[in-house]
């Protein structure tokens, strides 16, 4: 069936609510766009859990810095509706910012702690912006189930947090990293780059597996690691790092040793010019 | 039908589900217990709005100050029990603070703006605490409308724009105040007051109407008539006010003049000892 493209807000809720008075499970998955290969596998997650898949289409103007990429982050439309509805999405949610954000607008939720680690301290208001439009898109879509990357392994753990925190009642799903085929993470923001900076890109894939390798091989200290992966990232790209993270996976909280049995999110920002990327990786020592 | 008494919030999200189900409307009343007439009048309102009643009762801890009455906030659950029945409320939900608040939570919404004036100066936090436990409310008991009452008139503005801002798909209705035939505006924390000062806690009342009164005379100097509410209530009372306000009564914001058309929200807070009561009218200049 062809997918359906929904604007207004209370259009969507009426749906949902058809839908569950129908006894239909609702799944959501919230993307700003641009899709790739990651959003289509979220889908098709979605899909397996649920009898109607929502996706909704909104880049969020509250998650990004003054001095971040909102203007020129990528778009296309007429492309993401085809894929959304070949990955098996039922409706396209795409509100105006004008109505997720009217005038007067002043609430805002803030999940305190693990909001200024990482992603959080490197981008102020980022988490903020975040969880506010989730909670929005929550309670506009009425899903059972909302599914999740995990190549923003913070955001997802945020999420969780304040999904659990405000008793919404939606099973949060996260899903695997999608990959090129040299182990770049997909991401939107890849579009930015050269030629040459896309070739160098995958020093972050590359220096994940030599953290995973060397965690193998009994490497305990932190510190040594996160400096073999800088010195890898730094020999063989041009990408500034923004940070390097060893921390516990739950938490966020950054570890000096990767003790035995312990689970560990091993996690980075690294700039190429003017685009930031990020990739982590979770190993069990 | 006997009241049901609800702890468990799983429970209460499956009551919610199954009412929604079968096609029933829910309407939910927030109280913190110690019922009185103004609660009850709450109850019926939501009554005559929705199918299936459910009344919450929780001294919410976020919401008090560390100087403020929590440990002492006045409680009786078998008379709370009793009243809410013979009100119509088909649901006591009443669940413990480890449940709603759990060891590492760490989210709260804030509305900015309007919670920084009035009560919200007055309080620090106050309102932060009122807009995340309703928000957790709402996501538990799943209602389709929600009551509350003009009493706290700026925690009703609160609501409204939280509820608004977040997509909340309830409607939102204020119920009058209900006051002693003398009267003083009902609320719990009355119980604290000695005789002497139950006698002279008329005096919010008194002034409101005095206010009431000017302004059918054609007084529209703001400071003049807060100065003439203040000499009222300290000739009449040993109360100590902490603020009178004669504010916009939607943007809350303070009215240097009375003009014609306005709808004006004359409110105050008066410490009598260590009671702090506050009381409000509505008047259409």
């Amino acid at each position: 069936m062809a997918i359906r493209v929904v604007t207004e807000l209370r259009e969507m809720q009426k749906i949902a609510d058809d839908l569950r008075a129908s006894g239909k499970r609702i799944g959501v998955v919230p993307t700003m766009g641009f899709l790739h290969e990651g959003h289509l596998s979220l889908m098709r997650i979605a899909r397996k859990h649920s009898d109607f898949v929502i996706t909704t289409l909104f880049v969020n103007p509250t998650q990004f810095g003054p001095k971040e990429d909102f203007a020129r982050y990528p778009r296309d439309f007429e492309r993401d509706r085809r894929l959304a509805e070949e990955a098996g999405s039922d409706v396209l949610f795409m509100p105006t910012t004008e109505d997720i954000y009217p005038a007067g607008y002043a609430t805002f939720v803030n999940v305190e702690g693990i909001t200024d680690l990482l992603e959080g301290k490197s981008r102020p208001g980022h988490f903020r912006g975040v969880a506010t439009v989730v909670a929005k898109l929550f309670n506009i879509t009425k899903p059972h189930v909302a599914v999740f990357g995990q190549k923003d392994a913070q955001q997802a753990a945020v999420i969780r947090q304040m999904t659990r925190d405000l008793n919404f009642d939606i099973q949060i799903i996260v899903a695997p990293i999608v990959r090129e085929a040299d182990g770049l993470a997909m991401s939107s923001r890849n579009s930015y780059l050269s030629s040459q900076q896309r070739k160098e890109a995958v020093v972050l894939f590359e220096s994940l597996r030599l953290a995973e390798k060397r965690i193998a091989e009994g490497v305990v200290e932190s510190s040594a690691m996160r400096e073999e992966m800088a010195r890898h990232m730094t020999k063989f790209s041009a990408g500034e790092i923004d940070y390097i993270s060893i921390a516990d996976h739950e938490t966020l909280s950054e570890l000096d040793q990767m003790s035995k049995g312990k689970t560990v999110l091993i996690s980075m920002a690294v700039r190429f010019g003017t685009t930031r990327l990020i990739d982590n990786i979770v190993v069990k020592v």
